[in-house]
């Protein structure tokens, strides 16, 4: 008899990292769901269920041969929010299987303490507050000799995904003059968000504040490093939000330092960071351990766009959330598969 | 011969302070400028110049005898921010002197820092870069497990003049429920604002986040005391922004210690802070030297705003960028002159 | 025995027009209210409650030996909309007596209408009708040969109070560039409003779309005259929104005939206009008969303000809501009373 | 020798319809450009390009048979924004080959007229001049008495994609109480853009102000008919902006006719309208001739969006501003090829 499955096969997610309870009893409506979340499901009980399989969630391996026998699949959700090369996505995008990742629940956190960290680099927030532990705060306009306004600053922001537009919207109020670098995008979708479009380099020398939200490609490894830093104006502020490799980490560190520029920074090149690298001493850093976008209401959203997807999908119709793998672009992404929530 | 001088006796600010070189030249524009900024300009150099005066821009004492020798005086611009006790405002009144001061200079750096430190609260960045500096940073969820995300968070503002609805207007993108205590206001000021008008415990007991922006009266100091806290949700976040003493300052230190709500503070009750003060090592509060209004910005905005005013008063037209002096009003304030700038 | 008298002289408007049941309860919640609606009230009615009189709400003759009798008088507001030269002023500010109107009533309707027409204008709405009425109707492309597109369009505004700034938050969505003339106002108001300061002569000729909203003054009669209006650009779209006063009529109706700009009038010299008026059958004009404010709500705006503001003023603290009468001002303005409601 | 041919084939369109010159300049650096704009790309003539085709703008019949001989295709645009059943989807996904259209293009055009003749039914726009020709204009309030105000007023949208966002983003300032009716998009798009998720029919039922902008499907024919119109609150306003279809023409007609609601309408079952159409002499109509969208602007930002995308896609990268045909969403889609530009 003819059975709708939904494999669940979310590590390093669980089912209730990312789904309120409202939600997992909306998937449970969408078929008989099939868990596996202590371990990755093992191979033989993946195999005995593609043929019943409607939906999948998760990051299970997806090659031609599994494909072929999942006669009634349509999407498979992955819920790591990095596509990964384990899905074979020709033989998907032929069969118009879905393959998707609502990858954008975590852009608002992540915007948020970007503006976050952008302010206090602004206007010293830490620094005031561990000036004044210490006895050595100062009062009134001396003690905003070293700030800067955020408020009518020119802003650059690399990289003008769902998180560089979000951080786009939330700075509205503040007037900023925005330039905009991504060579992924045409014009329009920056004009439109009352942007300028830039080369990197005008962006560098001409920001006070430079975000950067850029996705590691095969072709922008450590495309920031000490000839870009030093186009940056003595002073400003660099954060880094999104992959560590698209900067030269030493670089930067250095230009921190050394005083050039003053930095925020919530990803490294090793995590967790050694109990004594060097960043852990370097002044005119601040600190966040790849925490911005894994908060508890980013993961439930993870949950809720997946499910809202899959409820289209499994009336036929596109899902609206939730980011497709192009077979393009996927080839390009250099993403390490997460293995902290 | 007929002279139009404009007193300037701008203590504790300085020419220099409050104008940039164009603001400057436009002052010069306005009159024959006599400036006293070493020292409060003597009594029988104001006596002199009494009669030709027809602006003072300054905190001059002007009594009845002295406004009744200043046959052309038409406007006396306070640059210092704060309305005190030491002009005749009825006479004033009634011989249409304008008594006017930028206080809303302010308004603007304020707010934004405002907005910083309750991001910085509510997203843990100050600790965060703290714990990481030691070695005990936490990733991902792990490292949220104390914070919580400001959009959408319940918000409360008590006070509601420039800087309330300035700070209101930076959290827009956010979508907040706002709340707003003033009993100076008409229900449709703060409607307009798109905020919903409150009791002060009906703000507090439901707020995440609370901003205190309300001036000292004769009727409000200590208004927000060990009670009021008590009121508080477990975890909320409290701003103290305006002037420490419309809260009970012990109480406030109380609730933050005891991990009962999070606190930051711009004020305090004797500035500069002793050294041996208890607020240095309060746990759950981040601490700022009364110093988010006083940026290099803001000290030009109050010489512009009082510039332009001056313009338009010497072309008989009514002031548009200061605060009027309203004498029921000017009877209630109880502020201190900021000795430092 | 005291009394506390409100006296209500409110015509043309009554208090019907401009209350709502709840805003008449909190009216009697300030006073022992005395009407009179059928006529003006009688002098002698008048000067028996002037002793007891707190708060007058109407257009009343208030010379100085009136006011000297009415020793507890608080506040005039003037519920007409516009300040006459019936009120010695200058004992009320000496008295302390506020004098308020709350004309900024009918800024959210006027507004709102203004837009309407400024689109109808340029997309040629009315015309568009009227011409499917009859036949004529073009499809597409060749329909839009006259109009033009408002989003994007440089639009200018003569006159920037109430009604010129909220016309400005409305269009925002549009992403016009936005000058405004109004020589009584400081540069930093307009652009605040992310506006441009211009001259009148600048934004006539740089506008695809000018509105006026300016008042008339003893200054600025017919200012907007014939070599105005050969400074716009031919198809542009004008709309007088304040005062005919303010134009001189002729040259625009002139200017709307011969096909040089398109123009869109809510006021007329004399109101109502003649029959056979040749307003009624120029070409290029949109007509709509002084009726943009007079809405339900606006009426009931205006009772709802100025009792909030008497609440405040009876607690002793300034009003909030109204406009209050400057006296050198209200010596400039030129206003009609208003017949009709 | 290989060559990299650009089949243009715009008919109903135009090359210089469509594009400004800058644009055409950027569509020749793609490739080598062969236009036929007169007539429909002969067979032959498209069967001789079809090895050497790397894209094709506009309408060309792309079964399998010519699909296979493309080799070197990367996308078919049309550009006349409605997808027809004249492609081989399926091919095209699985060959990776892009179908998509720039029909967002018309959204911002429609949009700002949608909003005008709201704003017309609203406050009486049209019907006041026609009543001041004839000399039968109301004054003030009077001339308000059929008219309610747009601000504040309950909205309903029907249908939310580019053109019922964007219309959703014009009204902001507005500050209406939005419902919206999509039962193709999830919860989650309806609420972040401050819009509540609604039934059909307690969207009708509630709103002041309906504005349709569904597509039509095989499944939504005619779904607003005499019931639906029967559940709208007397003196509402109904605009049809999309498509005739998806109403009972003669339905809305009777609702508007007899006085129950006011409707404009820009859409017809057949276009052009037969001269005796009742439609013309119908009351409580406001009529446009299909000519909403079809503005200057809107033609070239079609091009220019078209171009845009096609840069992108032979840079390896997917296009962003152009709708992708979703092979199942099309086989929905019931449009009639445009006859007119």
């Amino acid at each position: 008899m003819s059975r709708d499955v939904i494999l669940v096969d979310p590590l390093p997610r669980t089912v209730d990292l990312i789904m309120d309870p409202s939600v997992k009893a909306r998937l449970h409506r969408l078929g008989e769901v099939v868990i596996s979340e202590d371990r990755p499901m093992p191979a033989e009980q993946v195999d005995a269920l593609l043929p019943d399989a409607v939906l999948i969630f998760g990051q299970t391996d997806m090659p031609k041969e599994r494909l072929d026998r999942a006669r009634k699949l349509k999407a498979i959700i992955n819920v790591e929010s990095n596509f990964l090369p384990n899905i074979d996505y020709q033989t998907c995008v032929e069969r118009g299987i879905w393959v998707i990742t609502p990858a954008s629940a975590f852009a608002s956190p992540v915007a948020e303490a970007s503006l976050a960290m952008a302010l206090d680099l602004a206007r010293g927030i830490t620094k005031a507050d561990r000036d004044f532990r210490v006895g050595a705060e100062q009062y009134g306009l001396a003690g905003n000799e070293e700030t800067f306004r955020f408020a009518g600053a020119p802003v650059g922001i690399i990289g003008f995904g769902d998180l560089g537009q979000q951080l786009r919207e939330l700075i509205r109020p503040f007037r900023n003059h925005v330039r905009v670098f991504d060579p992924w995008l045409p014009e329009e979708i920056v004009q439109r968000a009352d942007c300028v479009p830039s080369s990197l380099d005008e962006l560098l020398s001409e920001s006070q504040v430079v975000f950067v939200f850029a996705s590691v490609t095969s072709e922008n490894e450590g495309f920031i490093g000490a000839r870009e830093f030093s186009l940056m104006r003595k002073g400003a502020a660099f954060l880094l939000m999104s992959r560590a490799a698209v900067v030269d980490f030493p670089a930067m560190l250095e230009a921190a330092g050394s005083g050039h520029i003053r930095v925020a920074t919530d990803v490294f090149p090793e995590e967790p960071v050694a109990p004594d690298d060097p960043v852990r001493t370097t002044p005119g850093l601040l600190l966040s351990a790849h925490r911005t976008g894994g908060t508890r209401d980013a993961f439930y959203a993870l949950g809720s766009m997946a499910v809202a997807d899959a409820e289209l999908i499994m009336r036929g119709l596109p899902p609206q959330l939730c980011r497709r793998a192009d077979p393009a672009t996927v080839r390009r992404l250099r993403s390490k598969p997460v293995t902290v929530s």
